[in-house]
């Protein structure tokens, strides 16, 4: 009953949320989850560390989609290192899943 | 001092908190975690993509919660998808993770 | 181009998160995102599961980061433990993922 999938993580500025997102469905995701988050370092913005983050500054967006293939998870992961983070903060990473009803992904 | 456990991953509209939240607590979880999200796609309401998603659109929740007993995790998964998938939007799925404090899972 | 590398994850109450974080960078992550997360349970305040979860009432934190390596993740662990959960609700756990740019990490 339970498949391999992988899931692959896209946290980056708030402002790429339309472009991650059509890009997302373009490259063949059936769907994706999205996070408001905030954070601190190397990969997003260089707030200090010294004091609090209120949730009015969570200011970046985290991804999560589910894909069966994965091939596609890593192109996906690809094309979006190549498109936006030249110029956007944000990390990608793959996790590997297992999912019910696998013809969903 | 790390000890395999599994994660599992609810994802479903927000007016099944409480019974998904029972569920869990019924069948043998000691604890979860809920998250705010929004969605689009398969597993999500049918909002076009070709707009964003604002805060008071993240009309989604995401459950996390850790089992140490990996039978113990399919068994929720499987009853999450009986009880509401086949009326309400969701998807379920597993990853394994390593915990400090064993008993507590 | 996809390198293993572990994510931990530190589910504590908002007050913390200051120390966290502090903690956080000081022991080499380069990065972490926050969550914004209410829960139940064990490792949560002791909210009753028979009402729902208002937004306001997300009185958690959660906190990721991925490091390239293994023991500096295991340290982190160990150290969030120590410091916070003999006094703090709490969990810490970690996950196996792997990243593009890993020198980022």
């Amino acid at each position: 009953m339970f498949h391999e999938a992988w899931k692959i993580t896209i946290i980056t500025e708030r402002t790429l949320e339309q472009k991650v997102s059509r890009l997302l469905m373009d490259m063949g995701c059936k769907g994706f989850t999205l996070f408001d988050v905030g954070g601190r370092g190397l990969h997003h913005f260089h707030a200090p560390v010294e004091r609090g983050i209120a949730p009015e500054e969570f200011t970046e967006i985290q991804f999560e989609a589910i894909l069966q293939n994965r091939e596609r998870a890593e192109s996906i992961a690809r094309k979006i290192v190549q498109e936006f983070f030249d110029y956007y903060a944000g990390i990608v990473f793959l996790e590997r899943v297992e999912v019910v009803r696998a013809e969903r992904f």
